[in-house]
């Protein structure tokens, strides 16, 4: 971040390099954790930084806010309950600016709306569609660190509306893309993107950058640092990420452009268990039929993602695809139809999967990845189910129980291992937070 | 309420006779007290009327977030603490508007922002300037039961300001006017005003009318079931209120203009142990003294209500006045400094009083109401320690060891007394609102 000030805005007034922190609820769940927050606000503007908070929802309010509303009404109106969740930001990000205050910097809250975040009307999943960043700009040009409320908007008509998963993530690139920024920084409860996951794969490493199509891979296979929204806006608008920990000042990774000429071959590898495989059994091998099957599942609004078709054998086949374990009730219905229009003798569900994916962008130039892959995984005689691959990516499909196993086997058979090894803590989130905090 | 429909909206369309109809903080602290006022506002759609409720936030939540942000600020900024507190009443319309859609019927939530309500930028105790009812009116027009945030409204510039006391009152009466409504009705855990407070007197009666300036006088004077500022709107707009319970179907108290032409000598008897009697000694009696005195007192900003200044002994004299107990710590400083720079002997303050008054429109035209009220008093032997007067009121100062039996001797000797007796209950507000439930 040592880099010149932003001239961009020559005609109203230069502002130093501006920089958007991202909180997640963990961060804020409590008086002490946004004092913490506040503190590291002020050094950063003390540090001659244009400063800019979006906060999500302090810990498990917003939890608490939709068992209420379910409490009252079994399917609450969406336009409603985006109303009632939007107050759980509304709260955090004014808490926040008196905590700033309290330490005798200025600052400013912001709503969704205050901040100029305009969205579509899809209520609970509404999607940014442009920022009006002009208040914040003035906030900042008088010296405020300006806190917004994440995971909300307004629609055209002032109705305000909520971003789904991934909400506060989404506004906080959203925002950097909007002031143009010079960087995100994404803080949270873990201090950057590791090569496995820690507790599968105990020599996992942090990585210190990866590209954005690698970051969305993985977040697709499973890792749940980012979220893909907050990726795909990153990546379109060009925004640098920094995902680091709220509880500590060690460093984190950085998410950018792919700038290596010769990238890692492989950057990490992801473990999804929320996916289950569906087959359908014995669908008639003609033309058009997988159109006609899959055309009804889209119907059902469930996203799917691999899919293998067998050989035909006498005249008909198998069809198998994964679809998320909680959307399974949501699918059943077109399955239902497909065995009772198509002359299908039947489907089958199995929560018992695992989803192993291998992501690098050095793919791309060395060939053979796949079938090192597959070598690994036979010498551990795990057996693989289901396959699919993108230029960057290799998942397979294997039996859940195997899942550690597998990848403990390809972290090592890649190289990916570190020296130090991974201790899993059963430490609460305050003591994890003492410990760390001990190192600053 | 068996009116004609209202037609001066001609332009736009023709809507039934409009209800406002707010509700207390108590009436919505639990789901199932929701549920209940939602069934109450459908009852009243399904009379064909059109129905606009103003909630405050539910039970004791403004206190819960006012104690979060003094845990992190002891002095919050207070656009911070006002969009902060914005929030309880936020929570709670949505929740309202949920709980009227799970009875099939239709609603709307508006925050003041959306509702129109414009303020003053005094943060904290801002005034409605103005209400653009536009959005209501639509709401209203599409059948829609509209649930309005109470307590709060925007600036000019657009930030969250809140009404401070007796606020979700006043945006109901507001609203009310601005809609030009036929009633607006004031639900919470009273069921109307009465002619002494119930717990002191236990022969009160409820009053079934009273005048806008005899409930001006009353609220003044410490009875608490409406606060002064919403009855004043009220006034200025000939709004009728009218106040009931949020528990029960029984009648409540309409609050009107003045329409009978023998009005009642004395509506009821109100008293207020909030304030306590500070009296400077010595004070050098010349010219223009009073003024300085009271100059410096108002330099303070606290309130100070009946003045009493004594005769003249040795060109020094006692002044006298109330103010509440509550604001005497931001007095002392103006008190110090009138006993420093005045040459004055000292000051004293003593909580220990209670202001008795009687209020009633028909004393105009009665003399002799207050050569009556010190005859009963003194017959009881109660000292009488201060007085004042207003066309419609007489109020003394007395000892507040003594004030439930001048409440009872005055309620007797005006002839105020019911044929019912009160009974004190120890029920719990859900035991009270249970047993009143099954009077219906």
């Amino acid at each position: 971040m040592a880099r010149e000030p932003n001239f961009e805005d020559q005609a109203g007034g230069v502002l130093p390099c501006i920089v958007v922190a991202k909180f997640g609820g963990t961060s804020l769940a409590t008086p002490e954790r946004l004092r913490r927050v506040a503190e590291r606000l002020v050094s950063m503007q003390r540090q001659n930084l244009s400063v800019v908070a979006v906060v999500s929802a302090m810990g498990k309010s917003t939890d608490d806010l939709m068992r209420l509303a379910l409490s009252i009404n079994a399917h609450p109106p969406s336009r409603e309950l985006d109303r009632l969740l939007a107050t759980g930001e509304q709260v955090c990000m004014a808490l926040l600016a008196m905590a700033i205050d309290a330490l005798g910097a200025c600052a400013v809250s912001l709503s969704g709306r205050q901040a100029g975040i305009l969205t579509t009307a899809a209520y609970s999943k509404a999607h940014i569609s442009e920022i009006k960043a002009e208040r914040i700009r003035a906030e900042l040009k008088a010296g405020r660190i300006v806190v917004v409320a994440g995971f909300q908007g307004i629609t055209p008509s002032g109705d305000i509306t909520t971003l789904g998963r991934g909400g506060s993530d989404t506004t906080a690139v959203a925002v950097a893309a909007g002031l143009k920024a010079d960087i995100c920084e994404i803080y949270s409860d873990v201090d950057g993107v590791y090569s496995a996951d820690p507790r599968l794969v105990p020599r996992a490493r942090r990585l210190e950058v990866i590209s954005y199509e690698e970051m969305l891979e993985l977040a697709a296979s499973g890792a749940g640092v980012l979220h893909m929204r907050s990726v795909e806006v990153a990546r379109n608008f060009k925004v640098p990420l920094y995902c680091r920990s709220a509880f500590s000042d060690e460093p984190g990774t950085l998410v950018r452009e792919e700038q290596d000429m010769e990238s890692a071959i492989i950057s990490g590898i992801a473990c999804d268990r929320s996916e289950s495989k569906v087959t359908i059994r014995g669908v008639p091998d003609h033309i058009g039929i997988a159109a006609e099957v899959f055309g009804l599942i889209a119907d059902s609004g469930v996203n799917i993602d691999m899919i293998v078709q067998n050989v035909s054998a006498g005249g008909a086949t198998d069809i198998s695809f994964t679809a998320p374990t909680n959307d399974l009730e949501r699918l059943r219905p077109a399955l239902d139809s497909i065995v009772g229009t198509m002359g299908v003798p039947g489907y089958a569900a199995d929560a018992g999967i695992a989803k192993i994916s291998l992501v690098g962008a050095g793919m791309r130039s060395s060939p053979g990845i796949a079938a090192r892959m597959f070598h690994i995984l036979a010498k551990e005689a795990i057996n693989i189910d289901m396959i699919s691959t993108s230029a960057i990516r290799i998942s397979v499909v294997i039996d859940a129980a195997r899942a550690s196993e597998a990848m403990q086997a390809l972290h090592t058979g890649f190289d990916l291992d570190s020296e130090q090894v991974f201790e899993e803590t059963s430490l609460s989130n305050e003591e994890l937070a003492a410990k760390m905090l001990k190192g600053r």
